[in-house]
């Protein structure tokens, strides 16, 4: 049966409590993680848990971490994360940046010493609401993608998010990996007993294949494009841009030192990048949020292909899923739910998912 | 025969000046323009003059534009472009911004009231040569793109780039249309003989297409993606976001607004936005440099699919084929030759590619 979203967000609370996650610390992350299974990501949300579970355990997440800014000015800040759990971190320095952005006109957050932070669109549409351009990226610590020409993994799934309020409130959120797919993607069609559509994977020789089971055979996830011919050099691209602002920036561990050459002793060491800009400060208050909703409107007026399939623009399909999975309940699959129970059992955690 | 660089750029700034263009903004122009053929972006160079030239011709770009900073902080910038055509407005915003940078850590400078400015590459790389990281991204007045599940034109190439200075000297420079391919090569391929390749083109119904010309029948090009299935959206959203920043935060006409409503009344009014971030604000001086490069080391040292064909970072074929152009000349085809040799008698002005 699908959780209610405050079951769903409690049994989260509950199970990053048990975990000794302070009050506030929890709050946070587990507005997050429910944010995002709200909002149809579901690779990002409760999904998760196992994984942090296995960081925590690894000693690689703190759950207690207190970011603090190391060096800043009105515009920038450095933040380290404090070996902590990703979504503390990186909501403290979205805060941060948009307090920047609100004096400054723009601003840039760099934060080291972070983990997996959940779904980067959560953190730019924090400045949407604020009326505030958002762009929010992270480095990873998965390494599942092969650079263009390349027979070897080499980069992650690198996201890149970009939010803007607009005069209706309902703000474009476009938050992407930079590859074709994600690896939850592929694994479905396994799971269907399909097989991967062209330029999905390749396999460990770099060749194009369509076995939906090839990355856990040695194989790579694409970058956006799919294949040099229909230039993934550009989703290649974007993941470098990723890395070098999310890592080299802060001064975090690159992705290809990964796994032995972490640079710190105690955390995942993973960096992400936060950017502002207050449209205000470039146009009177207003005319941006107006210029961007007539722009939006004209792209969804766009005659469809398909009469039954309206062309949208990104973050429409999550607004609606939200609007629905507050109404019916967000669903967790029978295997994940399993799962979660017994992490909530080992934590101590009560149980609010039946 | 292949121009040499130098005449190659003699020659343009023979017609800008013969079009009444000023010393100043002619050389300016005309180097960004020879830069693009030296470094490969054949599309953007001596290309597109016949292009500029109907442009002047209808009065939407003017020779002498002063662009002009209409308001300012420490951090940002917004910039009249004086109807001109796009290089000297897009390169005296670049330099606004790389200034501002310096002092503030950060900067972001929008254009309105411009043109079509080349390829974007130049201004990013503008930043990176100072030791800063550039961004850069415009709005197009081609409208050739359909947005994803829609069967009209409403978005243009919508380039982004994005360039970092490395420890060695070569920067990282990635400068790519948000979709699959540019019209140029679905061109190509119809010289060629050749089927478009899947993903590359859509039938006025918005249907796959392999017909190289069907972008001339009422078709369309199709963001990075290429299909819903391989994640079009993500290169529509990209170029939303593009459109976005270059358009609504400088108040210049939008995409879908041409050609009828155009909002100035004798310029093209193409918005462009550049963002420079000072690495330096961030980390010690160097650090940021020295990752990158080691970033970018570990990316080229990819075993290669084929041997022959080693792994490349953004900017690495640009810097290849800039050094055998400046050798070898720059090829120009014989049927633009022959356009450039009309626009220069009709412009009265020297000629140089013999």
């Amino acid at each position: 049966m699908p959780a209610s979203y405050a079951n769903h967000r409690a049994q989260l609370k509950a199970i990053l409590l048990g975990w000794g996650m302070p009050e506030d610390n929890a709050e946070i992350s587990s507005e997050i993680l429910s944010w995002s299974d709200l909002h149809g990501v579901d690779s990002h949300g409760i999904s998760m848990i196992p994984g942090y579970d296995r960081l925590r355990r690894e000693g690689r997440a703190r759950m207690d971490a207190r970011p603090k800014v190391v060096s800043e000015t009105p515009v920038i800040a450095v933040v380290d994360g404090d070996g902590g759990l990703g979504h503390v971190p990186a909501h403290f320095a979205m805060k941060t940046a948009i307090a920047k952005a609100k004096t400054s006109g723009m601003s840039g957050v760099a934060v080291r010493n972070s983990a997996h932070f959940g779904a980067t669109g959560y953190y730019t549409l924090m400045a949407a609401k604020e009326g505030l351009i958002g762009m929010a990226c992270t480095a990873c610590a998965g390494i599942q993608v092969a650079p263009t020409f390349g027979k070897a993994a080499r980069l992650g799934t690198d996201p890149w998010s970009f939010a803007a309020p607009t005069a209706d409130g309902q703000p474009f959120l476009l938050d992407m990996a930079t590859t074709t797919v994600a690896a939850g993607r592929v694994r479905n069609k396994a799971n269907e007993g399909l097989p991967a559509p062209d330029g999905w994977v390749l396999d460990s020789e770099g060749r194009p294949s369509d076995d939906p089971e090839i990355v856990q055979k040695g194989g790579y996830l694409t970058s956006l494009g799919g294949s040099p011919e229909n230039s993934s050099y550009k989703g290649y691209g974007l993941a470098t841009m990723v890395n070098i602002l999310g890592s080299c920036l802060s001064g975090a561990t690159l992705i290809t030192e990964r796994p032995n050459g972490i640079r710190t002793a105690s955390s995942n060491d993973i960096g992400h990048f936060f950017m502002v800009i207050d449209p205000a400060a470039f146009r009177p208050a207003g005319d941006f949020e107006a210029d961007v909703s007539l722009f939006l409107g004209h792209l969804r007026s766009t005659p469809p292909v398909d009469p039954e399939r309206p062309v949208m623009v990104a973050g429409d399909p999550q607004w609606k899923l939200a609007e629905e999975r507050m109404r019916d309940g967000i669903p967790v699959g029978a295997g994940l739910l399993s799962q979660i129970r017994q992490i909530a059992q080992a934590a101590a955690a009560p149980w609010h998912l039946d």
